[in-house]
């Protein structure tokens, strides 16, 4: 058993855990957190034995009757892999951490692609990070684009990508986030820099994004524009989406007209923390129109789960780092061990 | 095997029908549907017989490849007591129905209080409901005021309860609700019928009620007082409500500063849906000043699940009706097989 | 002085009737309204003569001390030109009263193109409308998108359009309208109906576009993509729309990054109502990027105020209708009289 | 002509600033602000002389095109008065600078009443700031609760208030405030800061208040009970509310069911900047209930303007302080400028 460290134990870090814990061939070593409440009660109660990541607020967890198993540094010591799933930026920081124990590492979308040996996103380039010792699984967005563009480029020749990314404003218990009533440029200047992370994944895709932030918390919507050099039809796009194993596209027979009846189904069946793996495409919206200059634009919306689309992706990663699997064998031993698919 | 139809498969339905089913001594008979979506793709998944509850449409079900065993009227005649979840309203022109068919019937608290033989809280008035025919569990806000209230008056006096109730515009899913950007005053003239809707629980209480729309999903929020005509401590009053099993008093340690982090905690616990059948009181905003005429006044703020609360006390309310069980028996039973209490 | 009569007396009617008596060479003949509120009380105040619009409740304006000059249908006869301002639909049912009593009228965006003789843009076809009998003022978001495809056409040699319209849920005072947490798309399938009624204005442009609604209520925003047959520069695109007298371009130096902060620079300057006449779009967003199989691509974000950018339109249209002015010579009697330009 | 120079020419300087505009006794020596942006160049325009406020960054003001009359210590020394609108805390830096050119001080709500001369609220205690050097004008729910308070305690003997602010996350423009979707107890702790900071205006006042904070921002809600020890009818109370020239009691003719309503109101009747400098009261609102343990308990609801409801306060505390005007002249002068009442 593959034994996998947690650094940083909020929005992604308790989802990778969890993951983890459910995987036949890895196992949480423990993780580790800067600061005692309910998540950190949870992780104990669980048998994730608790780290501090902090030296100087360590004594806190035990004034709050919370038992450490030591301190971030013995984490690190202890595991075979390392997930970083700490704020964006702090990730950078610990590296020389993970390095002074020679302990491979991940790391989220919130870190630049300069200090990584590769980025990473299983549908696209999983033979990319086999056996790397820094990997960053790029960011929800990034993510949800490229498992869309992937089987897109199989079939039908690419040849520009336009994306406006209209993204929640913070997450459902972000309480400090806003705008309250605005839809607000961010960025203002364009192409955003989403763009440029997709070429991390796909270096000569042609692709220009927008970036909107809007008040709402449940997940990010992507409306996509992708001119096509092929002419397939509509239905033929969509058996393609639908062969896929983390898009979801959403049938009409299911009334679901938002974020909010996506996550009350994901609810209704039971997912934990009602997460949404998949990019959900709408199959109504899935269109194709004349171009004059190319083959045809192609338009689509997905909805994209912020909080839990790169947590499949960081447990293909392990296995790419620990060179555990083949990309399509990690990808099926994720699903069913997760449950994706609905 | 006490055999129990629902009648109305939406938010407060759905959640009924896995509370029946997870219980040792009731079963799920059936539920009645007005039209296919993904909610009734999900009965049939959980293998609940489905019903068709407008005649007219009920092609509309085998359109969408879905079996139905038979329409309302059938489900009603094959159950023992029937849960009639459907919207404010109708629950009263469905009566007819029940009573032709001999069936004894629950209904919500968006129903009126005068055609039912009793209105009914678990905590506070279980015995009214002991084999009454006709049972209107009362809505989630005077749920979660009756439960306030009743460990009050056993212990303190209470003189006269005031409370503003900040309820949440819509549910999650709700998209066509608002406000989108304002606080309303909803009802205008005061006090609110909230206060009225208590009374039917507790006749004699005084109570004065003013209620807000707002644009949040998630929870109610209730702005308590409540003057008293002992002088208890903020901690013995907090002590009595730890005490509850309905109530979970949040802690300072939990870090949990609104209905976010309260929705996000019942996530990662597990809770189905993510619900919170509990009143949620925050510890640190139990006070207790003083009060000129009276003992004293005491304040505090709980946050109410409007998806969730009724759902316990519905299954409490069948084994009244049924004659199942005493209060003290039912409540443990539901509490248990739920997994009440965190 | 010619004679205007507006039908409907909301969100429109009561913008348009000032603009109106603001010009030198229109006058208000009066207003109709289907209900008393504060927004009939102020049209009193101001001497608009007040008409009924529906005769069964003409007596509720008595009721609340205000009096009538008479049914909507003596203002129609009292009338050189009408403004219909009336809910979407409502127009089209009202078309038979114009012409029974011969008076050309004005439709709003909300109608449909159909039952009119031309769909009408001050700055893309004004021609188009002189001394027609019945006009269709185009919606705010086609109004927006023509007045910023006009000047391109012109320079550039427009191949296509593609603009995303992240729509904002509700007017400010529109309590009932949601969503409130959620981003929906509206209408699911693609591509939306905005692109055809653009195509009202120009009949030839290529021109795809998708809608989003979310929780905000300020304005409009879109996100555009117009593929440019020459390479101009972004500076060039820039400076054309400089230019424009109904397109404001927002300085860097202005520290703008919402509507939110647009609304309060309107608010500042005085502008009546707060309203923003003009499309607003971020200089700082304005970007040309490399496209392989046409010139260049054309990126910008535009905030389109949706209370109050047809209203100029709607004067000039009233110029056109009636053969008051050329459309260079209406464009600048309305800017003038109103005080466009900041 | 008395000299009032202002320091920060934010959401309050800047309306401060145009209202001593408008007075016939006092007029605008300058305006100090911390940085360029379109408010800046408003200034300008309006020929308010531009300091800068801090000296690192006077140099941005030439930059952006921007002539500066000096820093902010040169305003002061110019002013006969200076308002202080800088954000909360900042205020109490800035009096040794006050103090160093012996130029009284006027201070807003966000600072602590512990080093200024008084707290001021023109209706409730005009006289204590009359001649003193530095005063405090109370935060807007503040006032706003001191002008409801002050006619009630004059007719009918308060014994105690009880007020729950459901506030506004963020001010329009301020996009990076939440909460997004939640209603957040702020401060949890009870009873809330406002209370004490009522009895800087009410020493003897028995009040309790409790806070939330909602995703919404265009006016505060006040849900307010007043236990009063006389009995007067809910009709007696309005007819005392109506006479109030900084309250406006909403009819029920007008049709006003919330804050948008009420700032639609605003922009209608052309105030600027729509703003309500009145307490919001809903007639209807208005009830009298029984209380067994004194008179009666008082209902009702008011919206207060966050932004502007202290701006004619400020007003008159600057006559207070520079002994222009008794109180009821003050008053009187004020609103006849600004042209309170509707």
């Amino acid at each position: 058993m593959l034994r996998v460290g947690i650094n940083g134990y909020g929005t992604i870090g308790k989802r990778v855990a969890d993951a983890v814990a459910a995987q036949p061939d890895m196992e949480v070593a423990g993780v580790a957190k800067t600061r005692p409440n309910f998540e950190a009660e949870l992780a104990v109660e669980r048998d994730y034995p608790l780290y501090a990541a902090i030296e100087e607020r360590a004594e806190r967890f035990a004034d709050a009757g919370l038992e450490l198993a030591g301190m971030v540094e013995d984490l690190v010591e202890e595991s075979d892999v390392v997930v970083d799933a700490t704020p964006g930026g702090i990730g950078e920081q610990n590296k020389p951490m993970y390095e002074a124990y020679d302990t491979p590492a991940l790391f989220q979308g919130g870190e630049s692609a300069d200090f990584v040996d590769a980025s990473f996103n299983a549908r696209a380039n999983f033979e990319a990070s086999v056996g790397a010792d820094y990997v960053r699984v790029v960011s929800c967005n990034t993510t949800g684009l490229s498992r869309l563009v992937a089987p897109l480029q199989e079939h039908y020749d690419v040849q520009k990508v336009r994306a406006t990314l209209v993204r929640r404003g913070g997450d459902p218990a972000q309480t400090g986030r806003g705008p309250i009533n605005d839809i607000v440029p961010n960025p203002i200047s364009l192409p955003s820099h989403h763009g440029p992370d997709v070429n991390t994944i796909f270096p000569d895709l042609a692709i220009d994004t927008l970036g909107l932030k809007v008040p709402a918390t449940l997940m990010h919507m992507h409306s996509v524009n992708v001119t096509l050099g092929d002419e397939p039809t509509a239905e033929e796009v969509r058996a393609v989406l639908e062969a896929e194993t983390r898009i979801k596209v959403i049938r009409e027979e299911e009334g679901i007209d938002g974020a909010g009846k996506l996550k009350e189904l994901a609810q209704d069946v039971g997912r934990p923390r009602a997460d949404l793996w998949e990019n959900c495409v709408w199959g109504e919206s899935i269109t194709v129109e004349e171009n004059a200059n190319a083959g045809v634009d192609l338009y689509l919306f997905q909805a994209i789960h912020q909080e839990s689309d790169v947590v499949p992706e960081n447990v293909d990663a392990i296995r790419a780092v620990a060179e555990l699997a083949d990309a399509e064998e990690s990808v099926r031993l994720t699903n069913d061990a997760l449950g994706l698919g609905f």
